[in-house]
């Protein structure tokens, strides 16, 4: 019995190590995938999580796969605007970005499985992804719909011979409620990294830097974040 | 309108590509994955159907993520027996490649689409997939099943905005059918490639160079493949 965590660094997936952990009985690992985001820098605080939980830590290179976006070219401008404000297809949708994540992961998940199988583990094996309420609303990222959750599970639930499960805990919880979760769950806040920039500190102003702000003070937990503005 | 096929270079997606470039009026490009088999020679041959048909191929780095298995591990040995000698998890399985590989080319595909959109370009684009009914019978291969398919293909239309569908048109083929309609299709099969063990010549005795040999039998068309045994 194991569970890997799809684990960028920032609040949704490390609330999501810390559930697993919880549940896995502490047979967990967590799985950072460079696909070339400029701020990849959040690979080493998804490190800092793992350190702290004493659990092993890798980082999947998939740069050279993933298309140039906003998140993906240093050169781009990220906009200093919240989700909200954002209409049609938002700049830092990156194309397909969890479906490939996701079957990386599985891949590779998949592989120990086998070889646990012949040792004797029978256990469903489990991947755990922070998708959360927000990022699925208006379709902001249509990888992080219920609708794609669902196809995907079954995709790689039946691709893999019923041998590993994908879990979705934060599906239906906004950033507040996550925010609380993480905090009762003892995360260190100040392991986690969120802004998209990936500058000495968090921006404060793209979109990602005003949600993590904005969850903080909806849960009314003390921000540790150092923000530029 | 644009249809991108997973092009391996054997029997099952050549006749893939055939098919799109009838449908898709030749907007077509060949993709082959580069995912660390023993006989990635077989992209050679993709590009010679690609080069055939006049379209575009080009070849997406994937080693480094799918799992050492006899496919993708140069010092372990590759069986001399038939699909149906096979009993529990094929020799052959490389763990949730499917899935992998057609996440991948979404991907890119998407982000080829993202940009048409701008460009005025509102039509469904198409992913060619080559699942035929022998891969997915007793759950050979799970990533081949129509219950795999169905999942991912709605994972993919979900997760790319409904603007990529994926298309399995050999899914309830046999070989034997695939050949003939490859053959009305006019496929040059000396373009194709199938042996897992990726020599000189096909070796004549391995699963699939079996099943290759099987189906031009079956479909009693002239085989121009040469075998080693």
């Amino acid at each position: 019995m194991k569970a890997y965590v799809l684990l960028s660094g920032g609040i949704d997936s490390t609330t999501c190590l810390y559930l697993a952990h919880d549940e896995f009985q502490g047979k967990v690992e967590g799985l950072s995938i460079n696909y070339g985001q400029r701020h990849v820098k959040e690979a080493e605080y998804a490190k800092k999580s793992c350190d702290a939980l004493n659990l092993k830590h890798s980082i999947v290179d998939l740069r050279g796969v993933v298309p140039k976006t906003m998140l993906t070219d240093a050169n781009a401008d990220v906009p200093s605007i919240s989700y909200a404000d954002i209409k049609g297809v938002s700049p830092t949708y990156v194309p397909f970005r969890n479906g490939l994540l996701l079957s990386a992961i599985t891949s590779i998940v998949h592989g120990e499985r086998v070889k646990a199988r012949i040792a004797g583990d029978m256990d469903e094996w489990g991947i755990y992804f922070g998708a959360h309420a927000e990022d699925a609303h208006a379709w902001a990222y249509p990888d992080c719909t219920p609708e794609f959750i669902g196809a995907m599970t079954n995709a790689i639930f039946i691709g893999t011979y019923k041998d590993v499960r994908l879990h979705t805990p934060l599906q239906w919880l906004n950033k507040q409620r996550i925010v609380e979760l993480g905090t009762e769950l003892g995360v260190d806040w100040t392991n986690t990294w969120s802004c998209y920039k990936g500058e000495e500190v968090h921006c404060g102003t793209c979109p990602t830097c005003r949600a993590r702000r904005e969850g903080f003070i909806a849960a009314g937990v003390p921000d540790p974040t150092v923000y530029a503005a």
